[in-house]
């Protein structure tokens, strides 16, 4: 294995040495106080990124899938109404969840390359007249397709029809990358993982949940125990989880939300749009569009790049792995083949952007497509100089 | 935070250097070959510590917790029975959550500090004419007493009732560090977790099914997507998981399966018998007792030991890590405050297990205890020295 | 290799996981202002530990054995008078090498267990009468024999003489662990290495030098380049080296001053003689006698045990490495054979130090040493507990 | 301090993680056989790369700049003579050195940009008819200019003068990177450092001796004792240094080792070429030249780029560290402000050089060169794609 290159997928990022440093700690006895030193700032600290004054915040060992379920199992009982978008891979998964676990979904059925449809589910609502439907999925940030959605949209939606449902969003790929409002947005249900936005390896799920959500657990009885909300407070209570916590994961994420917060948020989200913005000026420098379908879309953590008609974008994905030692990621479901994706998120900077960007180019001619060398390196070199990070 | 002290609670244990150097790895692509090269050695492994053929293992990024919730809701459908036997804090959750997952569980009460009553087991198997029994639960080494089953015994008693029940062991503190015979026992699901015998933080659930196991799963109803076993044989076919996999602590239980399997599990047994043995030869010099009812039943991997009528067990604990920042296990449910707990798994020797016992000494003197200041410590020397590690 | 057990040389010593990290930080440009973030804390940092307001700091990647070498080559010339006591092998050592260097070197020969004879020294000094003697060397701590000598006395013994030689000070053993007052005992120059009281790796000389040592430097004619004062004032000048620095060990050094003098001065040397003392209870409780000559003259870093006529003492030291993993030191020069050495400095406690007891009294009761196994871990825990640390 | 990007300077250069592991150990005991372990294998892995049978090694802890004093002060006597061309930095201080230690140097002043004049060496050996001249110096790759000379040519000087002086060559920044012959070339101490083609941090100096220098020891008066080989040879006959090794860089070192032989010294000088030559077609591309004469003494391990007349070269280099966080080097001495310099040694790829090339493009645009963006990007990927790493 060699580790000298970034890599570029939308996830797990390149990590930053010291969050790294702050993983690697040794054993402590996780029954402790000492280790109530790292979790409550933890819970602190994500409650800020999620821009929320009293969410309550909780850590599993799991991942954002792990995440998902935690919403469901918690909230819901067999049979209850879901309304939800598919609009890409992740979304299309977490439906698919909800009907493993009995619940009836509503799916709006969305071009892969769209935004949760905002309009669509304001008919569907106000036509909802029962209030049969219980919540309201949406995913933030599409990570298969780099489509940001409108979320303050879907609330919109939900006021305009009056319609009491909760609100559950999918922030995995977009919450402390991009700006996320749990408490201006009324969000009920906040989902994300360690690897993106946290810049840490995989293996937690980060969830947040607003009172209206957590009165839900009362009545909820889909099963769950590992993901139970009522067992794991119990715990925080007592400084501890109900089971072995991932003690050296909490503390990246402590030192992690450390930095984050220390940089403030708002120049997290502008530093991750201006990498991103020098990526979709080497895109649009290659002649190609992206897969998202307006700018209003565009993900600041993601790029979803078409490829010609006919070529199939997955082998500049393993080129690039094959020759280069680069990862990019490959297209998921409806647009496997159609198109390859650049990660932008996480630890990341202008100049290490640039080698991925290169070594796309080379990966496009190498097999044959119509892009000239140093092209989108050259219109992102322009404006990274002239739009320089922030302090520089 | 000071990592100077080796812990010694019942796990997370104290982690070899070059295990912990192994899960710090910087990220690779987890939908790459490389990936795979991680993954398909980790499961082998796995397969050979648990000393089966054909099992099929599954690593989920979890606990044992999540283990057990695996076990059920991959095999199970509400409202089916199940035997098991409460003997401690963990068998007692173990029993919990098959009731939150509307199990019928046929509780066979049993005192804390005595083993599974395989007898009795036979009894009401015998009695279950209809096998309406699907599943038996047996915890191999209950953590909270100290108290290792036999779980041959609980085979057997299967079979002399010629009953079809699968039996799932939970082996979360015994696996890789005490003999553990998923084929000879006729093992249907067997649960542990990184945090133990491997030697890792935690942060895994690895699991054992049997083709019967994996059988039942095709009609299991429990509703389940994070730990379905399905989708994550699925991810594994194509050396992936079915979300994103946590590479660095699977980079670790590989070099950990490496280590154990070139030390030879009967050395690894060996190893952890001769600590134990040691802490033992300490507690008996001390005058005191084990929870454990009698000497078949002590673990290799913890000791509870029972302190004076009137005594706060748990005062030893809290008085260790405040003066002495050393940290012990507390006695947990039934036996809280009655007992407190050694650890003595994983990366231990011999000569940091007497800088514990001399810790635990000094406690119970300075909180009283008539006990003499060095003699546990002389004790375990003596029978150290005379009985040496491997190869010494 | 395993490194499991802690060492119980008298350094290099356990290392703090957190002075480890910081050593272990990628590469930056040596030649950046941010070299400069790193160099000065050290430099400012160093002095107070030396108790100095004005002391010139430099830093060699070498050990004290270069720092040795650039306190004679800058401030000496070929032929010059040096006067010092051989009471041990690292007075010895230094000796030899200025007789290397061309000196003229008046030996006090001086039985090893004893410290720098600052009578006799008086006595020598007042008959230079044409003060001929350049220098005074002195060993603050001999490590071989685990003797404090008496900086100040040998101070006195100057003004006494009313001579203007400079005084020379090896501190390797003993600065960062021990009490030492460079202005206060009119230190010339101090010497030390960062693998003891500063708890790094082995590789950086550390280097005191008065106002009087930097002048003596103008006409110092022995030849120097690596070693070069000037060289290396220009570069610290300039945020650099004349070289390339050892960047990791400096940031390792950074991390370890600003630990110590957080914690404190005088808490850092009452630490360490609260754990010496715990040792010194156990050599007494084994009936076996320190090879310092009188308690006045104990070292609070390292004790060297005599043991008793006709056992080789080396045996121990070779025992517990090969039985118990367990490293301690041997007897060196002179008193090989006689002594076994215990290294009590740097990052250590009161817990990891039993295990070092309880494995020197397994070694000696393995190798027929009449020694009661657990007397004198019980000597050192009484003293311990009832000692316990600051802020325990 | 952000670590994110590569460095670009001429050593130290970006390490591997592994290595850094490696070097992150834990304390041992340096007079155990363990140390033995890692010691010898670093003497024999590194003649090896040196392409000796039998030269003895050296390892100090120290630098490049200690291995110059090891070389000069362990063979030869104040006033003997000594033959050296000036032609950059390097070689430079080396003649200073020899100048302090009272040795009499004749300077052959060569064009910075030139190699060794090997013609004029042979001149001037021709002309000693008293073989005066003890000691012929020679840097086969000059840092600051990136010059690589012709060591072969010097032999054949020496040889065609039938002249017995020592041939010391200087290789820090070409050992373990380019194609070095101690036997072929007939080399009679060669110097390196831990930080260049070896890929680890700064802190040790790597020397070879003939026997014909080993012989030289016997009758050099120079004073010298922490750089005397004759007590570090003693040292590792009893697998032991005379003072502290640097235990962890030593680890370090054997890995490194295993890496390069593993990979194949022929295979690592191509990968070194591929690289370097990248950098040359993307400086071809800028319409800028080498400070190198001629393609003959161009450097595959640093290339220094003249900047147009009138413009400050290192203002590149200051620029690229304030508002890039990427470091390249200065120029130094005569060539100060007339070029700057770009590492490509050690741990690095075309995709890492690709992010270099950009920013020193972005830099000269922003500085108001007259470079296009991407240009030179476009010249090295055409270059690598074209030439692909071996194996791919």
């Amino acid at each position: 294995m060699s580790f000298q290159n970034p890599v570029f997928i939308p996830g797990p990022t390149n990590m930053p040495e010291a969050v790294r440093q702050a993983c690697y700690m040794p054993t402590i006895d996780h029954r402790s106080p000492t280790f109530g030193k790292i979790l409550h700032p933890c819970l602190d600290g994500v409650r800020q990124v999620l821009k929320s004054k009293d969410a309550k915040i909780f850590i599993f060992p799991s991942t954002g899938t792990g995440g998902w379920e935690t919403a469901l199992s918690n909230t819901l009982n067999k049979g209850d109404k879901v309304l939800a978008a598919r609009n890409g891979m992740f979304s299309h998964r977490w439906i698919d969840m909800c009907q493993r676990h009995g619940l009836d979904v509503h799916i709006v059925e969305t071009p892969w390359g769209e935004g949760v449809p905002a309009g669509k589910y304001e008919e569907i609502l106000k036509a909802d007249k029962n209030h049969e439907i219980k919540v309201v999925l949406a995913t933030h940030n599409e990570t298969a397709t780099g489509v940001k959605s409108d979320i303050a949209a879907v609330r919109k939606a939900l006021d305009a029809a009056g319609h009491p449902a909760m609100l559950f969003v999918d922030g995995v790929s977009s919450i402390a990358s991009m700006d996320f409002r749990f408490d201006e947005w009324g969000v009920d249900i906040a989902i994300t993982g360690s690897q993106k936005g946290f810049m840490l390896p995989a293996g937690l799920a980060i969830i947040g949940f607003s009172s209206k959500a957590i009165a839900a657990s009362a009545n909820a009885t889909l099963p769950r125990t590992f993901f139970d909300i009522k067992d794991m407070q119990k715990g925080y209570d007592a400084n501890a989880f109900p089971y072995t916590p991932p003690v050296g994961l909490m503390n990246g994420l402590k030192l992690s939300l450390d930095m984050l917060l220390d940089e403030g948020l708002e120049n997290v989200f502008a530093r991750h749009h201006r990498i991103a913005e020098g990526v979709r000026k080497a895109v649009s420098a290659w002649g190609l569009e992206l897969c998202a379908a307006s700018p209003d879309l565009y993900s600041d953590t993601v790029s979803a790049i078409r490829t010609p008609e006919g070529f199939n974008a997955t082998d500049i994905v393993t080129h690039a792995a094959d020759k280069y030692d680069v990862a990019f990621g490959v297209g998921l479901g409806e647009v496997a083949g159609k198109v390859f994706r650049i990660g932008h998120l996480g630890s990341l900077t202008d100049v290490m952007t640039l080698s991925g960007l290169a070594t796309a180019e080379m990966c496009m001619v190498d097999l044959g497509l119509d892009v000239k060398l140093g092209s989108g390196v050259a219109a992102a070199q322009e404006y990274y100089r002239t739009n320089p990070a922030a302090g520089k």
